[in-house]
């Protein structure tokens, strides 16, 4: 069983404090997600600025397309993303169009999509999924339990590559053992911790605690 | 029967182009897009600007936002827009919490959305829906019928102020005759036009001819 990455995602309302953080943490993370919010306050710069700071890392712009996809990917590629989001209610025009335009198309899954859409999406090539707890469910007290679990496994049984994120702490982590997670994404996790080093590593350790080096 | 408004989007790649059409055309039309294209590579500077260029009409910012509704809201209020669009596929405490940071809130219609969700927004206070063609299922062939006209008819029946756009040109207009049409939405049908003055003015005369003034 391979080793999940580790994902930050930088969702701050200016550049300054993203590159604040990405400054500290982002050679000890494996991907840097520039995220929807930061994407809408600063645009195509949070992701060029980010690229020209970590030239080998691997990035994805959170954009959560739901239309144009050709355009935005191409945009977002332009900008220096590998990877780009797009929502599980796109269309599947829309996800064709985003995957010729951007290395690797990733699926965000909120609300009520299916399997015959999930095997849809892998019908047209698509490897990677999302798997949320949305902020704002969490915050009106939704928790991770057994039926997210069971979804994550179905999704990796499909044959995806499963990025799990939403309210993730080091102690969520052992949640998920056994089970053969692509990715954990966390925010505030790394962003809101009073010494985000510490909190970076301390993923990155658990990680390696559970699924090895 | 109210007339219909007219609402530009502005989905370009640059603030330059879009600065460039909306001067001419922005005080021709009713309500100003800062559409997810310009959004994604320009950032809050989009809206800002165009507020600053237009303090008194409607400007709405087409985030689709499709979580972290609250944080979204704010900042494109912060920036100057009215009215803000959330993805269909968004959770409900998204939605609310969106709600309470912007005027109104537009729920953007994409891929399998069912009338009990639109029920749900309803019951949440959300006035406004934006029935779509799709962009890229424009581009694959699809086109206006009569189930989309149904289904924006039923919208309307169900309380909603309906907006209405994907591919539309002033000869489509006449489709909608006898339907309460809340907004009608185009962007390269302006934009994309020769004499892009002479095309808004010519969806608004088209518009007066059939819903009157």
């Amino acid at each position: 069983m391979s080793r999940p990455k580790l994902q930050i995602a930088l969702d701050h309302n200016e550049l300054e404090a993203a590159l604040a953080d990405v400054f500290k943490v982002g050679e000890i993370v494996d991907i840097i997600e520039v995220g929807t919010i930061l994407c809408l306050q600063e645009g195509r710069k949070a992701i060029s600025c980010i690229r020209s700071m970590f030239p080998e890392k691997t990035i994805v712009a959170d954009t959560k397309c739901a239309d144009a996809g050709g355009t935005v990917a191409k945009n977002v590629t332009d900008a220096g993303a590998d990877f780009m989001t797009v929502i599980c209610c796109a269309t599947i025009p829309t996800m064709e169009a985003a995957q010729k335009e951007v290395k690797e198309l990733q699926v965000e899954l909120y609300g009520d999509w299916t399997y015959e859409q999930a095997a849809e999406w892998r019908r047209i090539g698509i490897k990677q999924a999302i798997y949320h707890q949305s902020r704002d469910a969490l915050l009106s007290g939704e928790t991770w339990g057994e039926k997210d679990l069971s979804k994550v496994k179905k999704l990796i049984e499909m044959g995806f590559d499963v990025s799990v994120t939403g309210g993730l702490n080091v102690d969520t982590l052992k949640l998920f053992e056994g089970i053969e997670v692509y990715n954990f994404i966390t925010g505030r996790g790394i962003s809101g911790a009073a010494d985000p080093v510490k909190a970076a590593n301390d993923f990155k350790n658990e990680i390696i605690r559970i699924w090895g080096e």
